[in-house]
Formats: structure tokens, C-alpha cells, sequence
């Protein structure tokens, strides 16, 4: 099977697989295949090879392993065991900008401690996605010098296992959350002042996602914004943070370098390929594009954007 | 006196001269100089020669008049009338995103209909500011052929003088509101969406502003999406509309055309002035800038939005 031969696994990205029951308020799925590993994982397929580090339970659809399989995702990661898949589900209020969860069961998620394969511990890109503190440093652990980690987080672990969590930022190269996130780790409710204290617990970088508003990234000597694309229809929010940390880590780990410059750029391959995401449920909308319509919508989105040198 | 030579000038400002008391978590001001004619005309005077139209009472004090004189405002639509100038206060919540109206006395506001002076016909841009539309018709009428005009309004007027407001709207080059107004006025929730029903009215650009999130400028061929300029601290929102879409039409007036890249420069600078009017009660940042610190943060903020081109 290709994924046995991962030699050029060159993204590894672990997060939770899920199947997802979400309601919006204009329609309703059940068990559809979700989780912050597959919406990364799909996203980075459109710039490089991802290798995918998660667990599944023995209920888990082939189909859904096949579609991985079509992303072009390495499944060597991927961690079939006895029992149930991660279960989530939710409810988007009006407006899609504020939901509640209803149910998390984690199954067999919650003893999941995975061996990362040979291959994927020497990817020089890694991307740990949303999972408890502990087993972000687990993973990290079993990883060589790396060229560029990047970590993402949700007020669960904030409120929660907040030592365990900012051991494992001070590791990392760049912090991503979203601005309630930020607000809350920091104590701080001004963006900037918030950027600033998270930088103190040890990341270069900390990207503050916005949601419609774009997304804002720190550094001690720079700031750089980004708007979000502008839709006129979001159908489903859920994984647009994993499908914008997917897109960004693939486009990094394409361009082979993590400056400032390439960082900037591939902020704005993660903005395009989470826009599409939003588009349709699950990873409906990423399935039936191509890189050709990433790039096309890159390049409109560079011209709405754009402010002229003025003579 | 100087006002009353306004040969040249270029921009004319309609909007309120107010007395206004603020309160913030952080501070409380009793009857400082605001109202959007003092915001607009003050943040355009770095740009252009602009004369304001507005109407103050008996017991608007000299200090202020002197305060406009020294931006270089010119002052010949300045109508003084016996009575109480126009009274403004609010409180701001936390985080100064909400606010909250405590009281507003119209006082010689209320019977305000000017006649412009003669110089002013003539000027090619016009920004006429957050008043009654029958009043923004009022003033409308009397302009000759104009290069471009732009007009702001607000839930008030769009509530309760719907037809009025829609039908100055088609006679204008640009309107501009805020996020929840274009909800509003539209109908429709996605702000894309809003932004070509607001169209549909007349003008040919709208233009939406989202507070700390930055502005969008819809037309039909194009869209720009602009941050706002990151600040660390915000003394107090009160003007910044005003601010911004007077730096703006400055802008647009000192460089002699509407063209889309000028707009979207001019909106740019806007924005800068804006980020420092809040950053003061009343005009008082504004009264400690030059135009150099208004190119050296224009600077910082070019360099903070900008995409490099990828090989």
C-alpha cells in the first residue's frame, strides 16, 4: 500500500479525526467525517505531502479512508483501534459566528499516545493541531530538529491544562488561536498587548485567527494582517482553522523555507484554501477543487487587497 | 478674516458641531469639542483646503472656533445662531465596542438648513456627514456639478427616514456605513451581499466600516479589503467614522481624482488618521500630528498589509 512507503512525508500533521453531527441554520448532517487532522491534512495536500497522525475506531467508514487516500494524504499515521470514532456535534446560531457543542465523545480518542512512524519523524514541517497539551508534547517529543512546528490550541486546553500548554508553546515556532483564545491565554484584550505577552511564553510567531475578519500574525519585529476572503455564503464553519493551518503548513512546507516573506505569502494560500472550506460541509467544497482554483482565487484575493504606491 | 476668503477651497464638510461627554471604562469627559463636522474637517484638513458647514449655539466657545482656525479649517459655512450648541453623551462599555447613547439635546441643530456660501458651490468634493438626509438633500441641492460626493448616515435615519435617506443615496458617488448599518439599510446579513443591495440605490461605491476589523470598498468590478491599522490601546472610538471618511475625501481631494487606486489610497490614509483620532479625546491627537506623522504610520501600515509577489 502507498502509505507504507512514506519517504517524502514532508508535513506531519496531528489532530483529531471525527465524525461530526452539525446543524446550521440552514441545514443539518449527521456523522459526516470531520476533525482538525482531516481538515488539515486535506488542505496540505494541495502543496505538499502530508502525513496525517491520528486515531480512528473500527467503525470508521472505508469510504472515508478513501477519500483521504484521493487527497493524496500518507495514512501511515493514521492509527486504526477497537471502538468508536471521536464524536462531536453542534449547533451554528444565526449569523454562523457562535455555536454550541452539544456532545463530545472522545471514544477512542482518549487513550490515543501515538508512535510516530520513522518516516514522519524526520519531516522537517510538523503541525500540531488541536489535541490536549500532553499529547502535542508526545508527538513533539519523538520529532528531530525541525525547520518549522506550529501549533494550534482551544480554550478547553486553556482553561484546563494551561502549564501543560504553555510548556509545549514554549517549543514551538508559531502559536495559532483564535482571538477569544488569545484574550483568554493572555489576560490581555487588546490584540497587539495580547500578541506580545504570547510571544513571551516562547513562539516566533503568534497568529491570531479572526474568523470573517482575517487573521493578524506577530512576531517581536513585525506585524502582518490579513483580511479573510470575502464569500457571500458560509455553509459551514467548522474546520476553517484546521483547513487555514493545513493550507498555510502546505504552502510553508512547498516553498521549503519559513521567512518572513514566504510566512506572509502562505498566510494567504491558508486564507484561500479555508474560504473554500467554509463553502460546503465536511470536506465537501475541498474535494471537487483543484490547485489551479487555489491559485485563481490567490490571485484575486492579492488584488482586493492591494494598495497602490502612490506616485 | 481668513474665513471669510474661501476662494479655494476644495472639500466641503456637512455634518454636527457637539458638545459631548464621554464616558470610558478608563475616563470621563464633560463638553468636549466633537460632533462629525469637527472630526471630518479636522482629520481633512492634513490633505486639503476644506470648509465646514455646521451651526453652533451663542455658548459655543471661542477656544473651539480658534481650535478649527488652527487646523486651517475654513469657517464661512459656520453659522452661529442664538441658543445652545448641539448636545452629545455616551458611555462606552467594555472593550469600546458598544456604546451607549445617554442623552442628545439637538438644540440649534434642530432648525439648521444653511446656505452654503458661494465659494463652497463650487468646491469639487463634498462629504456630506451623519446628518438627516432631508438636511444632506438640503445641501445637495445647492452644489454645482461635483467631482465626487460622499455621504454617511446612521441606524436613526435609516430607521425612521427610509425614503429619504435612499433617495439622496442615489444621488451620490460613494456611501459609507458602518457594519450593522449596511445590515440594516439591506437587509442582508453577508456584508458582500449587503454591499451590492446598497448599490442597487445609486451609488458607486459603498463603502462598509468594521470598526477595529478595518473597512471594505464594494464596486461593481472590484472589492478592497483594508484592515485597520493595529492599535494597542483606544482612549476613545467617538469620531473615528468621522475621522477616517475625513482623511479620505482629504485625500481623494489633494490628489484631484476619484480613480479606483487613488480611492483605494486615499482610503489608506483615512484609515491613519482615524487610528490616531481615537487614540485622544475630541480633536486633541489630531491637534499633536503633522501630515509627517501621518506618511510615517501610512508607511508602517503599507508594510504591515503587504503580500509579497511569490516566484
Amino acid at each position: 500500500m502507498a502509505e507504507k512507503n512514506s519517504t517524502n512525508v514532508q508535513l506531519v500533521a496531528v489532530g483529531s479525526v471525527a465524525m461530526d453531527t452539525i446543524e446550521t441554520p440552514y441545514d443539518r448532517r449527521e456523522n459526516i467525517l470531520g476533525g482538525s487532522a482531516s481538515f488539515a491534512c486535506a488542505a496540505a495536500s494541495f502543496f505538499t505531502q502530508v502525513g496525517m497522525v491520528g486515531v480512528v475506531g473500527s467503525d470508521f467508514p472505508n469510504e472515508c479512508t478513501d477519500r483521504y487516500r484521493r487527497f493524496g494524504i500518507d495514512l501511515e499515521g493514521l492509527q486504526t483501534v477497537e471502538g468508536e470514532t471521536f464524536r462531536w456535534s453542534g449547533v451554528y446560531r444565526k449569523n454562523m459566528d457562535e455555536r454550541d457543542t452539544l456532545c463530545t465523545a472522545l471514544n477512542v480518542f482518549a487513550e490515543f499516545a501515538p508512535d510516530l512512524p520513522k518516516n514522519y519523524r524526520r519531516a522537517p514541517y510538523l503541525f500540531l493541531g488541536n489535541i490536549g497539551p500532553e499529547l502535542q508534547r508526545h508527538v513533539l517529543d519523538q520529532v528531530d530538529a525541525m525547520e518549522f512546528v506550529a501549533l494550534d490550541t482551544m480554550d478547553l486546553w486553556i482553561n484546563n491544562m494551561r502549564d501543560a500548554l504553555c510548556e509545549v508553546i514554549g517549543r514551538v515556532d508559531l502559536l495559532t488561536l483564535n482571538e477569544s483564545e488569545a484574550r483568554n491565554l493572555s489576560g490581555e484584550h487588546f490584540l497587539p498587548a495580547a500578541a506580545m505577552k504570547l510571544m513571551e511564553l516562547g513562539p516566533r510567531y503568534v497568529l491570531i485567527k479572526k474568523g470573517e475578519h482575517g487573521t493578524m500574525l506577530y512576531s517581536k519585529e513585525e506585524i502582518f494582517i490579513l483580511p479573510a476572503y470575502p464569500l457571500e455564503v458560509v455553509h459551514d464553519p467548522t474546520g476553517a482553522g484546521d483547513a487555514f493551518a493545513g493550507g498555510f503548513m502546505g504552502a510553508l512546507a512547498e516553498a521549503g523555507r519559513a521567512d518572513e516573506q514566504t510566512i506572509r505569502n502562505a498566510i494567504l494560500y491558508g486564507s484561500v484554501v479555508a474560504s473554500f472550506s467554509v463553502e460546503a460541509f465536511s470536506l465537501e467544497r475541498l474535494e471537487r477543487i483543484t490547485r489551479d482554483d487555489i491559485e485563481k482565487r490567490a490571485e484575486q484575493f492579492r488584488a482586493m487587497i492591494r494598495v497602490p504606491d502612490m506616485p
